[in-house]
């Protein structure tokens, strides 16, 4: 993933990139959670867990483009337009890492958000439970708070987007698009604009 | 109102004021928005005013029972131990100080949590606008987060409470009440378990 | 005042703007005054709304040129090298924000310094008091020290300049003109030397 | 073993906790490496591992015994002092964190360090290679040195305690002892006094 | 000097110290100086002396009674009121520990300011230099600032007293006395009230 | 050596200088020892004498070729390839500033490191005792690591490389060369890699 990021920079683009939690964070989070841990302390926990998976992603860039680690929104414009490549994980308790994806995409006024998950986009229903469940090539903004008002935020669990981050998409219609992380390259084409996965709408 | 709360902090009780923004930071917000600012930069700006708001609050408690300030909640439970008041402002964009509010009861394993307004509670409809507008008693978290997905999220808006801050109260749990900030001693009243102004209620 | 400071910067000059509190400020410090706050503490209230005030400026620098905030003298060289245009607010009690400028523009051995106020420069006498009080086209830092010593230094009080300030352009003889912040042209005009205001002379 | 050493806490006991990093450690850092990290970044990653293990030894006291987390040596006897239990992970590139302990006993002033780890203590050989090993009851400085020694520190790698981490313990003669974790009395055995495992002696 | 003061804490009082850079802070000043380094930029590295020195100070406290060290105004009074005895050194550029001093005194509304050098107190002329110069057993705040600005702020430049320290003197009408550092006793006598060395009168 | 060392950045190289602590931190560890400190508070005072020193090459970077500081590794490359030369100083109590300099060279993936000090290389025996001792043009890094370890790290105490740095040197095999610091242009000779002074060998 890191060539295909790294010729895309080399193009003269800036980058950065949010990591998420994954199933470390979520067992870390549990481990807390059942010696007593409220679930602020859970959310601290987990994100001490994206930042280290940030770090791996930053280390991918180490080489000819150079990316640096921010841990807050304050510098973050000053560090893109420093450095090009700039990582991220999660900043505070009650924020989903795609929320951060979200602020940080609002406050260096970014041309496009791009939410890469482990399915091609946003469906009618879990595909991983029903086969049936059909992508939706658009999805409206509001249609997609719904989705989001309908989970929980537990620490850790697993959101498509949480209201949040949904609700920062509204207010400043990013231009945003979910696609599959299975193939690097659908990164790239979804942030050149490519019509791929699902594409959230406002109007 | 200093008066009231310090008596309540010398009976021994632990106290975690977090100062909303009001219309200072409105006006701040306002003049960032015109000078073409993202919503983001507009939230950080409100917050360093929620900031100086919570320094007045610091100071009203100097003498017998001093306060402290907290920037984060990581190292909050430690100076609510230490210090017995801790005084906050806004934490990140996209969280109104009402969600720092829920964040902090939740990290601190709050008894009680008092969210004091300008209105004597919750509402069946705007009562400024409409006098026959009913006052609730109770309102169940699921209610409270439909009128709350009604608001939109732009900086310094006032919202009787956001999203994510009615997220927060539903996974802890967290015994909340809203009242009237008009008398001092409601919020003690309050703290102490009267019955009051609108209740939140789980089940 | 954004669009002439950022033609300005765009013709490959770099700029340190300290924003002053205003009235904002003298809000905040009679309120925490008026609750028994210590005069340092005021100071520090004051700061916070100084470092709000130089956000705004900063916010106005955004798009072409993007402008950084500092927040400590230390790192303040590097920022200005890396980025053409720094905004700071106050630092630190007991040092008004023209000592700020003063030390700003020492460590980062600035060409020129330009005190901009709500009258023309300096008066003999108070000119919103005295009509004939007549404008002095040249004031030696001698003198200038004398008119700031008859001052007192209480939090967010209005003062020329202050004694610290003065002590520092004598101890390194920065260039200095006092000019009217009524039209934004003057500052350009004054920074590039124009015969305007009051100048400081040294020997 | 948090119910172990709360109890001793609750004997008006002081405790500083290090946390190493573990398999999940080792994990992060062999991605890191085979990205083509350099080690120190390697270290830095594990440390930030390290770091979320602390962490979740920090919960498990919350209750009536609340510790505190720290990043450094400057503030540690500080916090000890006003907390009671400190939990600690790595530092710095090039220290395991069995140094961060030595250096953490040194600057506290400790009056017993206990390593445990899942072997008895010192052996004459490795014990999960050679069941002949022979358990030493004492080992001196000088000796421990020399095994310490024969390791490589590569970052993550399992050391029973690398030089830097002997220099200390021959600098300031800290009271140390090897013990298992396998039973959570035993470290409290240990602190106490109790003749198990291995002993460092120092004439 | 340390069991004097020692003592006096252990009497239930607070104590601020604050080192000044004395010989080592002008060595190194100067030798920046003559590297070309700007006023600031050496006031910076006297500071970081004036910190070391602080931290010596810190250390005699080591034991029954502890010391910590404060590097800002902001925590200073919580610092003071959690550990009792607080160190400090320089804090900015164009400020003498003098003025720190004034300003940590304000900020924790100490009961007395004690300035301890090496004469006696303040004199009618340099005493070093005239054997008839005559000990002022007052002075008047005035009078003080008189004397106070006919220096020149250089930095590391010996001054009795710096304008900014005896602006914040004048401004809270702190009770402060001038004694010499020659005999440790002094200092807890001039801080008890003894009538000695030189008094700043207000009125 | 200001000079020589400007010479060699403008020619587009980068640099990073590690100041150590000399005899001035000797006197500061020397009387912290005397009032009863430990050895890690020693280093942190010998540390921050480091960095006053560091300061001091700052400076004489000053103009054409502005050189920045860095108090961290993390942060470390990122410094570097902004600003072409960072100093730096002492990082950590039981790491001599020799440690420092060669995790700095690992974190930055140096093409050389060059270890400056008052002789002109690693000698068979002291020098300065024994006028016979030879010079050794090459050494083994396993022979190097027997020297180290036949020293006792205290605070400030003479070291030629100390164990740690030298197992820094054995795990990443970084370039290095021992020269003497009497002459400036011997530094950038040995960068450029003329064959002078003593060679580390790792095969």
């Amino acid at each position: 993933m890191a060539g295909a990021l790294t010729r895309f920079v080399d193009e003269n683009n800036q980058l950065v990139l949010v990591a998420g939690g994954g199933e470390n964070a979520r067992t870390y989070i549990n481990a807390a959670r059942k010696l007593g841990a409220d679930e602020s302390t859970c959310d601290l926990l987990g994100i001490q867990i994206t930042r280290a998976n940030a770090e791996l992603l930053r280390v991918a860039f180490e080489g000819e483009t150079a990316a640096v680690s921010a841990r807050s929104l304050t510098r973050l414009p000053e560090l893109v337009r420093a450095n090009g490549v700039v990582v991220m994980g999660g900043l505070q308790p009650g924020q989903s890492t795609n929320a951060v994806a979200t602020l940080a995409a609002e406050i260096t006024r970014a041309k496009v958000l791009v939410n890469a998950t482990d399915v091609d986009g946003v469906y009618t229903e879990d595909p991983k439970k029903n086969p049936r469940a059909k992508l939706l090539r658009k999805i409206h903004v509001g249609k997609l708070l719904e989705l989001a008002m309908a989970g929980r935020v537990f620490a850790g669990r697993y959101e498509l987007l949480d209201p949040l981050a949904v609700k920062i998409l509204e207010r400043s219609k990013i231009p945003t698009r979910f696609v599959s992380l299975s193939n690097p390259e659908n990164i790239i084409d979804a942030i050149k604009g490519k019509d791929m996965g699902t594409l959230v709408v406002y109007d």
